[in-house]
């Protein structure tokens, strides 16, 4: 099979490499469209996110949707066929964390595009056969390959408690901002009020159901009231100045992933008994992400503005620097985009 | 002013009643519009429900809306003229039940149109200023009065822990059943399955957002499989079907009125770990009514089908006999209905 | 090695049977104790529970401490010698209700001497590794096997929501009501009531810290007022009168097995809002029991009655009727109790 | 009745001041037992806590017990002759924070000795009534008037979710810290280490139950692996290592002030999922302190290090310099000081 393999820093070489065969429990996946993340991109051209650091050739990319094409020990043969979304993730099941309904904090994860893990640019990935989701008809190849990025809006919203009638700040639209405004829409938020400087990004916030986009160097969003807050820009200022937005008892949940501290305004935090946390990756969200989208309450299909074939991979990993671009997707049915 | 007064079961008289002063802390509100309740026609038919017992001349009536014409001391002068949607309670603030938030737990409580305490079937009534909620331009006085049996939906769905995505039963499509199968949908519930014996209710329920209605004498609703379970029917055969359709882990909401006594599949109830709850009115719901209604989440204007003068109040109390009627309201602001 | 085998109800068989090889990812334990439990008892008599039906030959006994002997693959070899507690039960970690924690209430779980899978009162047993739990050198090789019954205690006070200072009722004063007793103390309760017809089970109940225990004929329950009601009887005049205790808005856990149905006073329960749940087993209890159990928060060994060899199980499953049983263990380090 | 006021910054002054008249609603106590707390010794020392500037002379002290000698409008008679406990706070029922049970968070709260609001350094006070909670015979003045810093650490125990098995750190072994720790073992904590730089504070919090007191510059706690963590030193360092200690999952609590803002280990907090809050005052909690104290589960009586009269408040005030110093008390029965 095809493979797209970064070697180093800035360097993707296109691979023939043997057809994963499925382990027990797993289900085989020809994989059909791949979206790509600010993760894959910062992968691409850094090396490294963190603590997590590229020493070996790795096939990076985690939004995937595919087809079933073959089973392991246990899984029955009548999920060959289905179309699947990819929940890109193998907990252990024996941890603390994974038993009591964390698995997302499974000390012994072993996570797609997550060095040393490969991920899902390639023509065919295996996974737990529970973690390949069956995706209604309704729902296209590239919605069903971007529930993961849904799944990063889905956990945060919920652990912003939003619910019917909350007031919602969301600093940053960028591809994870549009997602949190849209499930706050879904989970019943009357109002969420969305940053960024770019116009063009607060215009796109906008059309994805975002009340009101603002530029936060014109009007200051600590002069909002709202009951949840959260961060999709990894910025301290917008951190800072969205903490201040927060009512008494109100939550704040920060998505972005920027610098390792960050200074913020404890008193604040303390003397209104906010509720502050983060989001790492999601748990038990691909069924709300199904019917989210089953149900037409979130629209993953318009935030796709490129589309790459697998071979140019490279391209759609330096495509996040395009005016406009809010999700570029790798067709991987096409790998060298002759259709 | 004039009210219309229970005086025995089956016997209304309109009277001339002095105008009430507002007390210190209150504001008095010049009515609108009064939504019927199911209670009311019951007081009107039985005079009792359960412990509650009319001795005494009453005026019925809790679903309301009017304009602050005066205000108590402490309370601002800015207030007269707002147009409000009356939450008709009076909770002791200084109860451990009011304290910790649960305020319609509170055993002190004088609720309106519960002896002995008077309803809103007349001209003036007066109320807490902070149980007088300001209401939008874009809400109608009809609406306004209805917030009453929306914060009994919303209060259900909260407790029926409903969020994105999540599958519903609702038992009963009378105007209770409606009221839940919007708020339903408005917290993300992506499917809601009405039941009802009357077949004009069940389009009824089609017509206000539920996924499905159903004949239970046709289709059994324990065949479903669902995340939360509302009752609005009181019906002992319904809620055991229903609470045989919970998925392990789910909720039941019991906000119909029954008898005292019910039988209970509590040995399906433990081996599924269900939580069953009730509702008892409501408490911190109007920010969310008015929030939902503001952003056109629930139609409660559509719900009125019927309307009469403060003087036809008793034709107003036996309306629900008519086919086809979900609510009628009492226009409180042309007693005589000679417009 | 040897087993105590159910062949039908009332006769048990001692065999010699082949010893089990752990399956990857499992233990073999040589079994130490076993804590005899009402359900035991009810099979051996009955030959069922509800819907669980002795077909063919079972062993029964699902409280049990041991020590590892041998490791599946996958699973260190450092285990084999450590005292390990048995979590009896092997939950598939797929389902929904696995994924999200709950795993207790797995569809396909398959539990200790529940038909058709066999128990612990034989010389063997393997179990996941992770479901056997390793014991601290305080703790005795009893309570070690009564981590199981504490485990239903504890999950039992976790939904009645008990915390530092609540008031706590207790019906039935049998081997769970003192565990439940016990294990709402170390939850903070201040007050503990336990009934019981009883006379010397209510003096059981004050021994183990019961603050006063009624007998229900004398003492009305209804009168109290708790925050908290677990029943731990099954009997229904017990509950009535137990959730009659209950302050508004306070919680009812239904431990105790009773008959498939239950007539309830649910018009208390709405206007209360009561939250009403059962308990089904538990799940990611052992570490708290261990915990409590190591910090001397609960005391197990005093619970322990009577002792019987493995050869005598048939004894040990009748000592329930014997006046002052609490609890009976068999030790089957001593197959025929010659020592 | 004399008052000790504060004229500016180190400034005292006894002064005769009128008795205060109980407003309809509340008692008027006569003060006992006042504790001194590090925020009555801050405003003593700077003349300002943050955003409260002390600009006119203000009455110190909120931690106080009494007897009622007077009641207001619409207080039972029977309440006269009353020992009791003084929550210091006077939120506003109407505002939304004290509607859902959040009082503490009330914009128009009014707390003693916060500026412009008299504390109780002084002979009677009046409070609300349900604010003057009555103590059983079996609790001193001096646990009573201690309630109010046990409240403080109710609350903090609460928000870090701890449990009966919970691990926990409390950084700082002040008088907080040494209630937080109490308190946390009163909700079932197996394990509570403290941390603090002064070996007889460590010592302090050995003698209160901690199971562990470390040096930090020996042994660093973020070693350590626990459910939750508090703060009660404000010290940056405690802080970022106290969160590095902190499961997966786990909480966080800020009790200490210290500066507005604080520079956290953000990336930590959300590769973990941590829940980080803080605390403000406290609500609905003197139930809970004086169950606690009833049932013996906490000691305040041994905090008490010294004891002043009132007219020796600036000692009193300066005492927590003194070596060996956990709590002081002013006796207020005694203003000269001559029994």
């Amino acid at each position: 099979m095809r493979a797209a393999v970064l070697l180093e820093p800035g360097r993707i070489e296109m691979q023939e490499r043997p057809l994963p065969a499925p382990e027990p429990g797993d289900v085989l996946v020809r994989v059909t469209t791949v979206g790509v993340c600010g993760s894959d991109a910062h992968y691409y051209r850094e090396g490294r996110i963190g603590e997590f650091v590229v020493t070996d050739p790795i096939v990076l990319g985690h939004e995937a949707s595919g087809v079933v094409v073959a089973v392991g020990d246990g899984v029955p043969q009548s999920r060959i066929g289905e179309r699947v979304s990819i929940e890109p993730q193998r907990p252990d099941p024996l941890t603390e964390e994974t038993r009591r309904g964390d698995y997302n904090l499974c000390p012994h994860m072993r996570f797609f595009a997550t060095p040393p893990v490969d991920g899902a640019l390639c023509e065919y990935v295996t996974i737990g056969a529970a973690f390949a989701h069956p995706v209604p008809d309704t729902v296209s190849d590239d919605a069903a390959a971007l529930c993961e990025p849904l799944s990063v809006g889905i956990a945060a919203v919920r652990k912003a408690r939003v619910t019917a009638g909350s007031r919602v700040l969301v600093t940053g639209a960028g591809p994870v901002g549009i997602v949190v405004a849209q499930v706050a829409r879904a989970f019943g938020a009357v109002e969420v009020v969305v940053t960024d400087l770019d116009e063009r990004r607060r215009e796109t916030a906008l059309s994805f159901g975002a009340s009101a986009a603002l530029d936060p160097r014109v009007d200051d969003p600590s002069a909002l009231r709202v009951d949840a807050y959260v961060d999709a820009s990894g910025a301290p200022s917008a951190v800072d100045s969205g903490i201040r937005a927060v009512r008494p008892g109100g939550t704040v949940v920060l998505v972005g992933s920027g610098a390792e501290t960050m200074t913020l305004p404890v008193q604040w935090v303390q003397n209104r008994e906010l509720i502050l946390t983060g989001v790492f990756r999601y748990a038990n969200t691909w069924p709300t992400a199904l019917a989210l989208l089953g149900a037409g309450r979130v629209d993953l299909d318009s935030m796709v503005t490129a589309r790459f074939p697998l071979d140019k991979t490279a391209d759609a990993l330096e495509s996040d620097r395009t005016p406009g671009n809010i999700k570029a997707v790798v067709d991987v049915t096409d790998p060298a985009g002759k259709d």
